[in-house]
């Protein structure tokens, strides 16, 4: 085991180290940046990701690199960080150490955890090679390929029944992610492809999307979710409420409709899984070595500050933490798993480390809800703005302009927000998805 | 086995398959636009690639969708062209009939074979785990892969000897390939991945070409190898002549200098193989087939109208054909394995297909040469280009201008220009390359 602190003369320096370089990481990183202190950004990947466009990489709509920003390089002018790819296996809070794979240790004097989150199956891993979920990279690219590769494996088959299976697309859970790939998959079928093959007419594929609840998109108010529903009916998803998945395999989805109905199965080589979330295995490591509780998604439960019970030298912020605020004079509630959350958690995780080694009283943390926004599909979003006057909800064209405009804004570098600006521009006017590149064309085309 | 045919009524319009959808498949296709014919254009990859860019997707210069055109939405207005995605595993030329993965026939008529080539270990195949050459995106995306890899490796290794091996980068073969690659290795070094580092100096990194033969480019003429190589060497390359690689494993590469000189070894874990360049097995097994020879690099012995001996309706064209032309009134040379060569093959297989329909005899390939050029890095290319006065030499920052242009004119797709154009801009004046993202994190850096 090697220990790693930064080489230069920084060794009477507070030592921060933060896993995770999502949005509640970046941003904790950037609240340091004229701190005196020296923090070890550690991260899986080696770029942070932005994570709302990333079905439009799943969709061939847009490059990795153009949502992956490396972390070194966005961290580069910030001489207290040093950026480390690497794995985190485990964190030791007795000896204050983050553990590596490959045995590297990373002794730490404060910890933000930031591991994020990534989908769950509800114990059911073996469905996992048949249905893809969505949150790298890597995911988005076996999810272009699967659906472009579909596409092409209808082209093909002489089988008309077979042909048609190739043909439905299944998209599971009506969350945000599941929305957005139900009804860019519509558009793919109905604008991307036309008149491009020659013996399947791709407007022909069905877009199937499942929801095991009521409605789609729960974290909106009613009316948007029945709005959104209507939206996806238009662009020609077939949504399906109420409907519980009792298998996948290579072959298809098994259904079980509301009660009274019969469980049918839909004949599909594509699926895309946008039903669960848990949080990262890390959480529930460090607060078993703690005796701390975890709840339902695996979320490690945190104080009003975001640190831990007796130990307050370790923060846990974004989707890995149970944290709860006050919403405009409510009760405490659970604060959402969304980006603005974990920004926000960022820089109070942040704040109050300076404030520790300040002496200070750290400060509770307290969720600002800027309301919720979900695209659809093309020229259709709906939009939930809190205001001082209340809640504004729109939906439609200008919903997906404000979407639109609002992400491009948030993307990190300058670059990739005119790269993405001019990929949409084009996207939108020719109807084309430039990033049509299916690679690993060894693999077979479901698995 | 079933048989595919465009399901349209074209029954009695001559059908024509072409293999490969390269700049010779490619050429092929369009020259056909306007022709009363039936052409299925069939192509191991869905998408177009500009193989002349590719080392900017190796180096993270450019995005893979900014190089690689969907090959069905390049021919979508062509209503003559059904496009398919499969391997072809032979061809039948005595029932006429080309034979795909999976048991799909495809009969013809006319039939125009331009699989192009693959990289070539010499039959040390065992090399290849070690050393990836650079013909697919999936190759791009590995050696990719392995160069940041190795950079962030480094970072970690609290060894200095280790350390080392690390940021040693060895490119293998001074072609245009291996030069492109160990200049632009040199600029991610010396530029890009400045200050990003806490505890290496990526400008420390050694970059050695090693060649077999006395120069670089033996395409080119003498002086400009010179240049080159002094072009290499003022950007930090190591250009090693002479210089014969005799095993390569996962630890390092063995040379053998040229005599007198004893075999040494490099430490290194990141190796690019752009040796050796073999055409497609598909070449060998059609020659077989007919008891045609090949050359020692698998390409196919053509007639002087591109077509095989004795089957006038097969056409073997660009990198898999044995072609020889006329050049400037000398004796008929080999025509060399470039772009505008395979171009110029397609239009004149196309055309010749159209003269036998017609009736008429077909007519000579004669290779028209525009000169020859490569690119370095960073301000770094020569240029050789034929004119009526005779050839024109130069190098530096004039043939860099010259070669950018040159290549974005002739990438295919408007977007893709603009976009490539943008990318390299702003790589220019901010030293930086935006797709560094390394996918398939999860395998080993150097395997």
């Amino acid at each position: 085991m090697t220990s790693a602190s930064n080489t230069s003369a920084t060794a009477n320096k507070p030592r921060i180290v933060i896993v995770g370089c999502g949005f509640g990481g970046l941003e904790a990183t950037r609240a340091l940046r004229h701190a005196p202190v020296d923090i070890t950004l550690v991260d899986r990947t080696n770029h942070h990701l932005f994570q709302p466009l990333l079905y439009q990489v799943a969709t061939a709509g847009l490059s990795a690199p153009a949502i992956a920003a490396p972390v070194r390089h966005l961290f580069r002018r910030q001489a207290n960080v040093a950026s480390l790819l690497g794995e985190v296996t485990s964190i030791d809070p007795a000896s204050r150490q983050v553990l590596l794979a490959g045995g590297m240790a990373l002794p730490y004097d404060h910890l933000i955890v930031a591991a994020g989150a990534t989908h769950s199956y509800f114990g059911r891993d073996d469905w996992a090679p048949y249905a893809p979920g969505l949150k790298t990279l890597d995911d988005a690219f076996e999810i272009r390929r699967r659906i472009l590769l579909a596409f092409e494996s209808a082209e093909k088959e002489a089988d008309l029944e077979k042909q048609a299976a190739w043909l439905n697309f299944v998209v599971i859970g009506g969350g945000p992610t599941g929305v957005e790939m139900a009804g860019t998959l519509a558009e793919i079928a109905h604008h991307t492809l036309s008149g491009e093959f020659r013996r399947i007419d791709p407007a022909k594929a069905r877009i199937i999307l499942l929801e095991g609840s009521a409605r789609v998109l729960q974290a909106m108010p009613p009316e948007l979710s029945e709005r959104a529903t209507q939206q996806l009916q238009k662009l020609g998803v077939e949504v399906r409420l109420n409907a519980k998945v009792t298998a996948i395999d290579a072959n298809g989805v098994q259904v079980q409709p509301a009660a009274p109905g019969d469980v049918y199965t839909i004949a599909t080589h594509c699926v895309t899984w946008a039903a669960g979330v848990a949080a990262s295995p890390l959480g529930k490591q460090l607060a078993q070595s703690l005796g701390l509780p975890t709840d339902r998604a695996g979320r490690v439960a945190v104080e009003a500050d975001l640190s831990l019970a007796g130990h307050p030298e370790i923060s846990v912020i974004g989707d890995l933490a149970a944290a709860k605020s006050h919403l405009g004079g409510h009760e405490p509630r659970p604060v959402p798993g969304v980006s603005p959350a974990a920004k926000q958690m960022g820089r109070v995780a942040a704040a109050n480390i300076l404030r520790r080694i300040a002496g200070q009283p750290t400060a509770a943390f307290r969720y600002r809800d800027y309301g919720n926004l979900a695209t659809i599909g093309r020229n259709a979003a709906v939009v939930d703005v809190a205001t001082p006057a209340g809640h504004l909800k729109f939906s439609g064209y200008f919903a997906w302009l404000f979407w639109l405009f609002a992400h491009i804004y948030f993307l990190i570098g300058f670059r990739n927000r005119i790269v993405v600006l001019i990929d949409w521009a084009s996207a939108y006017w020719s109807k084309q998805r430039y990033a049509r590149v299916i690679t690993d064309i060894d693999k077979p085309p479901h698995l």
